[in-house]
């Protein structure tokens, strides 16, 4: 394993260290937990919660902000926070007005963060929260009952940030993000496996000419493993999958998100955008919102995914063009 | 070589096409060329424009957009880029009251920005320039006489990206530039090299327990090659080699960026970023700025650059901390 750390043990430690030092102008780590805050006075507003396993980085701390999350919760490498520490980031980001929790789909986080809210309810915290499974890849996985939540997620964090940020109450965060999630959808494909530092080796084999379709950020098994091909083969496989389960007719709008993966360089990331595109202009897609880098990655995994929300409401642009203050979006 | 890309020779044009799709409401690309130029009206500002091989993204064309360069002239993978290109972004960058070059300390690069300063004479545009050399980990180098120009690059063209959107002459964008790039210094660690996609093969060969120190972004040579060691460690021989160069006093005030070479997770950079804080704390260094992400990159080589900069002039702060638009700042 070779890699920029210390103690493996002590990697989320560090790293948070490592990010409210250089960010201290815009998050602070509670006191005692892993759980990053944003700094700016209260106001009311809903507060916006995510976290999950580490190694997704900037997933999630890099999304805390004025104008997106509150607070975002690292659990330790690929695990689940744990209740208490989610209980400490409801508590901070309360601000009278209760809390909406992201989740992606993996069986550890939905049972902790549902137990985070009931302590909460202990407290008289109201907090309603959101399940995000936006990878079509597979049904039911290595840590998922159903389809796991991967990098749509970030746009459900900038858009409910945005809609929290303008006042929205509990119950409209709730029904926005009701509609909001069934209308995103990703998929992706590895190149190479992530080696989490504590445990010291790469998540799974994979052959120096083989690509995998549909892996997911944790290394689980995706669809189809096939020989090597060129960045426009890649695109088009994972286009057709993303057809066949929007069923576009063509005069829709939708906002893009290629995401990277961590080990895969921004000019990979362009090249299979420019692929993604001349995709997408075939089938008549409208793209009123586009972005890409490394937002939902799995360490140092080298592979990309294509994220597409249809933007059934136009309200949805606005609040993913409304301006943030965030180390990543 | 495993990439997701199509035509090797294709890279830099199909990079750049996605580029400009995907943030196609901040940068165009000028017909006819592999200049990305930032979308605004023109006010009279000093043009800012850089540029040189490719391979280094976000540098440059990531930071062309309001408060910053003007355009960023993207040569083949780790090559210069032509003159005519280059003159092509000086009289697209031109509004009126001439263009400023930042250029790395490449003789490639020299002699080609050189050149089309000549020819942009002959259009009676005035254009100055400063080579920035921050690389204090070799004189002499593959491509260079005296010192390399890296990551501090970057901070170059927000300092004087600011400063020209403020309205400062070209005259005074030289002055400053003189000033601004000695008190600039930076110096890395990889720990794998980059593939350039034309070649097909790593740059250079290092063992699985191996790291180099002060190796370059395309992989010159670096100036010693040790066995894998702690981030602490890694860490407390680049600030000894800065230390050595600033010969600081502990009072005075710097500007930081720890840089990721392309294949290095955030995870790893924060936590070398934490390192780098503690050694730095130890020595009483203030520091009143700092960013950690991936600016100036090589391909795929994973490894890690720190660059400080000594802040000689509280308006420098006001420069790098002035809003800007870009994809990548």
């Amino acid at each position: 394993m070779k890699k920029i750390i210390n103690d493996p043990s002590a990697v989320v430690d560090e790293m948070i260290k490592g990010m409210v030092f250089a960010y201290d102008g815009l998050v602070e780590r509670l006191p005692e937990t892993n759980v990053v805050h944003r700094k700016h006075s209260k106001n009311g507003k809903v507060g916006l919660v995510s976290g999950g396993g580490s190694g997704h980085e900037p997933a999630h701390a890099g999304f805390v902000g004025q104008g997106m999350l509150s607070a975002a919760v690292c659990g330790e490498v690929f695990t689940s926070p744990t209740p208490d520490q989610i209980l400490e980031a409801i508590k901070a980001s309360d601000e009278g007005n209760g809390v909406f929790m992201v989740i992606k789909n993996y069986s550890g986080d939905i049972m902790n963060f549902e137990m985070a809210k009931d302590l909460a309810d202990m407290e008289d915290i109201p907090v309603d929260f959101v399940v995000v499974d936006d990878d079509i890849a597979v049904e039911d996985s290595t840590y998922t009952a159903g389809k796991r939540g991967i990098a749509g997620t970030v746009l459900v964090h900038k858009i409910l940030g945005a809609a929290a940020e303008e006042g929205a109450s509990l119950s409209e965060i709730k029904e926005l993000a009701d509609k909001l999630v069934p209308a995103i959808k990703s998929i992706g494909v590895a190149l190479s496996p992530a080696t989490n530092p504590e445990v010291g080796k790469p998540g799974f084999e994979i052959g120096d000419d083989e690509i995998e379709f549909g892996v997911g950020i944790h290394g689980e098994p995706g669809y189809r493993r096939e020989k090597l091909q060129p960045s426009k083969d890649l695109a088009a496989e994972l286009v057709k999958q993303l057809k066949k389960e929007f069923q576009w007719s063509g005069d829709e709008q939708y906002a893009l998100l290629i995401n990277g993966m961590g080990a895969t360089p921004l000019m990979e990331q362009f090249v299979f955008t420019n692929d993604v595109r001349e995709l997408l202009a075939a089938e008549g897609i409208t793209l009123v919102f586009k972005k890409v880098g490394d937002y939902m990655t799995s360490i140092d995994m080298a592979g990309v995914s294509i994220t597409l929300l249809k933007l059934e409401d136009e309200k949805w642009v606005d609040y993913l063009t409304a301006p943030v203050n965030t180390i990543s979006w």
